[in-house]
């Protein structure tokens, strides 16, 4: 987009389901003549509950948008109590990376955003362990080596924030970071922290579900990524997929394999985030076309 | 449903895109009180086409079912140039099954059927052989067997057509029907025939796809339903899936594990027809949600 | 197979792994001049367990058939330690299938079976219920109820045995059967009851597997096809497929989704314990090409 | 492993079907005491072709590792009119990568080769364009940029294979080169060039796949790895993947959606032909387990 006019504004809502939700929000947008360009609604009949996602072009709308939050609010959002919020396709979202040893999930992240297939910034690489340092390098970014002890974990994780704050980060992905984040770093990032866990969930939750997975002799195997909860491995699943396996393999063959599904399933996760399509009620995401 | 008036309102639109269609469409069903339930909409941006499919409750719908059509043209389809179509969810469509030798995906969609899966009435079976016939018995539905030549096709096909219009049929399904469907018929069913052919379209369209697909030694088979056009197995797709073969795979187990697909795809186009949730523009499918 | 001798032997062999094991079993095929069709093999290294599958032509055979058993044992299995079985596929085994209410997978057995498809026979379908008598009548099957409730299940299960073992049944599929089968039974047929539980196992095991996946917001949902065991939902897997689904589905979505992949993986596994290619060590399948 | 002598030795073998082919390789083995690891076989019965990869270990094998071409040539191979290749797990094939602007197929495989999961030497990165250079350099690989044009094709592929021979290269991998290889080139490196086509071949083989899968409306995409020959797009089949897709896909994000099956199908295939687990018969392969 070479004008800087020509940007998208994105709005997610969820409220209780009533008549005329879409009719309201599709006046308001057109009535500064904006063109929509994307709208997906959902309606969670079991707990009458209203979802949208809307996208229209800014180029010709009236509003400024630095208006719109209060035209919004006012106009539509208040009399259908609606929970919702606001982005522009110009803003890119910050993302912290944390891993650890293994380096499959951080490359194939990496790789996408030096191709400028993830629309994000990356100002920061966190670590418990150096081994992965030497890649950040490669891809010119900076690496912070925080060393975690049971003892030192709450001093860490309250200096990690402090960093994050300053580095301006939005949400943190932990591709195969093997640690367990505390409830306080959890409260800091609602719904902004994305994990990829290695297995089918609800299937191996916990630690080893690859030698779980080779133990109960299962025919396929999968990684789920999802925000991280309080809740080990219990948060809102943003995707999910798997890879058949046999008899033929081992453990080792089954880590191989599904390294594969991992990093493609984090990526994707990572995209809907970046691209605003997901949305968290009751620890069920909505995924938006 | 045990309620008369409990049913729904389905319009599915498509016209030139412009601002304001869903804020117009969504306006309607709100000013009679109408409560949507489902609304997916698509822009195709190359052809600057808009497409969308709503579904609303009928019960407290201030506007009579019969009278819908000609409000909504003049209030609404007239002023975008809207090509749209109403269906109430009361109204079962009556499905004609054309079948040859091969009995995998008849017996799927009647088990379906007797099940109550497919929301479809099934007036009639047309063959050109009597081998299912039994299986029409099996089910208690009519059979007519059309013994087709070269000499009298043209003639047979205008006894199935006469057949079809006495029983009041709203679409055809040819389940491995092993017969060319000729132009004139398929005039009088436009996106009304639907087909299953047994490879992934576009690859090994024509006769013996499977004998093509061992020949070239590919790892993955697929099925692929279409709307029958008079460009042989080059329709607008419905639906397609696959299965992962091997070099261990004979043209038998390649047709064997075919028909695994071939049903399963065959019986979702059905379905997704039958909901009202398929429109076709340019050779192409929007299947809506 | 016009020919009264052309038929296949098959040996399914495990035994503790061990240098020269393929080359004295394919030594003794060679021995009397049969021709090896397939062989598979596998190797359990973590357990140093050896496993093989090996079908050979009897036509030219120069040991009659009912006497390889005798013959093996001394020339080959006793020096080996094996573990194994010898199969003709001239025998058609008999398989009894249990169903309760819901018709999708039992259609679809019998669909193949009527094919020709399951070269198996099918001399009796029990039931708890009444309401499948009439598909069972449909392919002319002998139908059998036996009500059950708590206080009569053991005697039932005894009159079912009977009946079993007076039509000479091989093995037990459970098709959608909503009951739990006791120990005892399990025990008269070990490793010869198939089920198919409606998730990816181990995830929601149990019942009602898919209110639990649409609870825990799944992307995904699964079937599993295993030998029944005495720890319900824990035996031998045999096979596994998911489907992708998405916050739009509901749970009777999920339901009918489900039906598609149950009675997939049903029949694949009920083919593989049919072809012999099925052989249970430790509480795992190994699923021979 | 860190003995010098805990290495295996794999011989792939394919010739006429006859009796006795198995006993007589696993014959051989044993005679050595070699401890058969891995055997894979199969019969191609239309064309009465048996083939057969069969691993060993040489820690305890009494002939050493190049003795056993001459012995095996001599006891087994003669007599069965055997065409077989014999590898140690020791010696690391040479890879060559060729690439053009598009960078996830390299940084797939760079990243998998970082984390020694392809077990390979890559000596050289060879591109017409100068877009990658970059990233040979992040990982240490020397690169060579031939310019090629109509008129110095000829010369500059002359220039390529003398720097290939150079650097002993075994193979050579297209990743996403978008030029086309020239006979002679191919005839340097027979069933040893791998090539990543980004569509589900044989349908869309050519150019701008992607275009032609958005024309046609398909529902499903896919990606193809196959060794080059000289037809375009038709040679043996390595592995194939494929991702489903809708009409809200643009062309642009099949794009991007393809990049993640390419990536991954042709990691796959290299890692099949690292291993030794491929060979090729009659513009076929199979694919060892």
């Amino acid at each position: 987009m070479s004008n800087e006019n020509r940007y998208n504004a994105i709005i997610r809502i969820h409220c209780p389901d009533k008549e005329g939700i879409i009719a309201s929000v599709t006046n308001f947008i057109k009535k500064y003549s904006g063109n929509v360009v994307a709208l997906d609604q959902h309606v969670d009949i079991s707990n009458n509950h209203f979802f949208m996602r809307v996208e229209w072009e800014m180029e010709s709308f009236q509003l400024p948008f630095d208006e719109i939050e209060k035209q919004f609010q006012n106009e539509i959002a208040d009399s259908f109590q609606m929970h919702w919020t606001l982005n522009s396709t110009k803003q890119h979202p910050k993302m912290a990376l944390f891993v650890s040893r293994l380096s499959h999930c951080i490359y194939d992240l990496l790789a996408r955003y030096q191709a400028k297939e993830l629309e994000v910034e990356i100002p920061v690489i966190i670590s418990n362990h150096l081994e992965l340092k030497p890649i950040a390098e490669q891809f010119g970014i900076e690496f912070h080596h925080f060393h975690i002890t049971k003892e030192n974990k709450e001093d860490q994780e309250e200096k990690e924030l402090i960093l994050l704050k300053e580095k301006g980060v939005d949400f943190v992905v932990l591709a195969r970071y093997m640690q367990i984040i505390s409830p306080k770093f959890i409260e800091s990032y609602p719904n902004n922290i994305i994990n990829i866990h290695h297995s089918f969930l609800p299937a191996f939750a916990g630690a080893k579900p690859y030698h779980a997975a080779y133990e109960r002799g299962v025919k396929i195997i999968g990684a789920t990524s999802h925000y991280v909860t309080e809740n080990l491995d219990a948060g809102p699943i943003i995707d999910q997929d798997i890879i058949r396996i046999s008899h033929n393999d081992s453990i080792k063959s089954l880590v191989q394999k599904g390294k594969d599904i991992e990093k493609i399933v984090l990526s994707r996760a990572v995209k809907a985030h970046v691209n605003r399509k997901t949305l968290v009620y009751k620890n069920r995401t909505v995924i938006f076309n």
